[in-house]
C-alpha cells in the first residue's frame, strides 16, 4: 500500500478544508493507502525558525546562522523532536498532500513554517542536489486549496492574474527544489461564495480525483506551465 | 518628517540583513524621518492565524471562520493587543520596508504571519475597497532582502526562474491588494558566497538609494512587471 502523508492547515474541522481533508483519508484508506495526517493548528505546530530547532550547542554561537546550523544538526541528529516527526513522515511518503485555504496569494504562516522547518538542507536538498536531483526524488505532492477570489479574478488577464502564478514559489521553489514530483493542483474557487450544494460538488469532484490519482502524470514544473 | 515602519525578520543582529536594517534605520533618521521596527524574532511575533486573535466572544463559535472573526473584531475593537500595535505602525507610517531573508521563494515564516495576522478586512481592505483603492492607499511598500542562490540562478532562463516571478505574491498579491503602492525591491543576491568587502559594498549601496528614496516612482505593479 502506498504512504500518504497529509499536511492541513485550516483551524475549524467543519470547513470545507476540514471536508477536504476528511474525503482524502476516507478515500485513500479505501484504496488501501496508508494516510498519516499533520494537522498544524491542532498540533499547534511551531512555524518560527529559531534557535530553539536546534537542541545543544552550536556550532557558532557568536553569529547564529539558521541555515547552517540546522544543516549541521540534521546530520548530528540534534534538530528538536517536532522536526524530526515531521521528516520521518515525509521520508515514509510517497504522496504528500498540502490541503489549505490560501492566504494572501500563499499559504498560511502555519503551513509555510512548516517547510521553512522541516525541509532542512541535508534532508530534503544538498547542494548540488536540487531541482531534478533534489533528495526527495521519487515521492510526488499536490497543492490541495481554497481561494477567497473567484475563478474569474484569477484568470489570465483578471485583477488577481493566472492563479499559477501563485504557484511558481510552493511548487517549484519548494517541491521541485527537494526533487518532488508534482501533481496538478486542486483548487476550489470562492467556496464561501456558493451554494451549499455546490459546495457538495466540490467534495465529490476531489473524491472522484482520488480514485484515479495513481495514474496522473505530474506536470512539467518548468516555467512555461506557470507563465506561457 | 515622514514614518517609516521597518518590519525585520532575522534572527541575528549580526546578519548582512541586520546591518541592512541598521543602515535604514540610520539613514533615514538622518534624514529626518521617524523610524519604527518591528523586529518580529526579538518580539517573538505570533505567525499563527488562529481563535486567540479575537478577545472575548465569537459571532459564530460553532464553525470558526477566521476571515469573518477578525473582520468583526476589528469592527468593534476587538483584536488581540498585539495586532493593534502593529496596525496602529502601519496607519501612521508613509513607508513600509520589509527586510528579510528570502526562504523557499517567499517572506519567512514569521513575516508571512505578520500579513496574514495584521492585514484584516476592514483595516487594509474591504471588498469592494481593494487593489487601487485598498485602504492603505498614499502609502508606500518597498520589499528589501537576501537570497541564497545567485543572480544567474534567478535570472529569466535560470534554474530558479526571474527573481520578479517570487515578487507576485508579496508585491501584488499583498500590498497593491491593500492599495499600498510599490517601490522597486532592493536585493541583495547570495551575500553569503561573496567577500566580505562585497558585502560592505551592499550595505553602501542601500544607503546610497535611501538618500533618494523619496525621489522614486513605484513600479507599475501589473502582470507585465513581473512575466513580460
Amino acid at each position: 500500500g502506498r504512504k500518504v502523508l497529509i499536511v492541513y492547515a485550516h483551524q475549524e474541522p467543519k470547513s470545507l478544508n476540514g471536508s477536504l481533508k476528511r474525503v482524502a483519508v476516507e478515500e485513500l484508506s479505501k484504496q488501501g493507502c496508508s494516510v498519516t495526517v499533520s494537522d498544524l493548528y491542532a498540533m499547534q505546530f511551531e512555524p518560527r525558525a529559531t534557535r530553539n530547532d536546534i537542541v545543544g550547542c552550536l556550532q557558532n554561537s557568536e553569529e547564529f546562522n539558521y541555515g547552517v546550523e540546522t544543516w549541521e544538526a540534521y546530520k548530528r541528529g540534534c534538530l528538536s523532536n517536532d522536526l524530526i516527526e515531521e521528516q520521518k513522515k515525509v521520508q515514509e511518503a510517497d504522496l504528500l498532500i498540502f490541503q489549505f485555504p490560501l492566504y494572501w496569494f500563499s499559504m498560511p504562516a502555519i503551513m509555510k513554517g512548516w517547510m521553512d522547518r522541516v525541509l532542512v538542507q541535508g534532508f530534503a536538498h544538498e547542494f548540488p542536489n536540487c531541482y531534478d536531483s533534489g533528495l526527495l526524488k521519487n515521492k510526488l505532492a499536490l497543492f490541495s486549496f481554497t481561494t477567497g477570489g473567484s475563478k474569474e479574478m484569477y484568470a489570465k488577464g483578471g485583477i488577481s492574474g493566472d492563479i499559477r502564478y501563485v504557484l511558481w514559489p510552493m511548487q517549484h521553489g519548494i517541491m521541485h527544489f527537494c526533487g518532488v514530483k508534482v501533481l496538478a493542483p486542486h483548487i476550489c474557487f470562492a467556496p464561501e461564495y456558493v451554494s451549499e450544494e455546490k459546495r457538495k460538488e466540490m467534495l465529490i469532484a476531489w473524491a472522484k480525483r482520488l480514485k484515479t490519482l495513481w495514474k496522473e502524470e505530474p506536470i512539467n514544473c518548468s516555467p512555461e506551465w506557470y507563465f506561457k
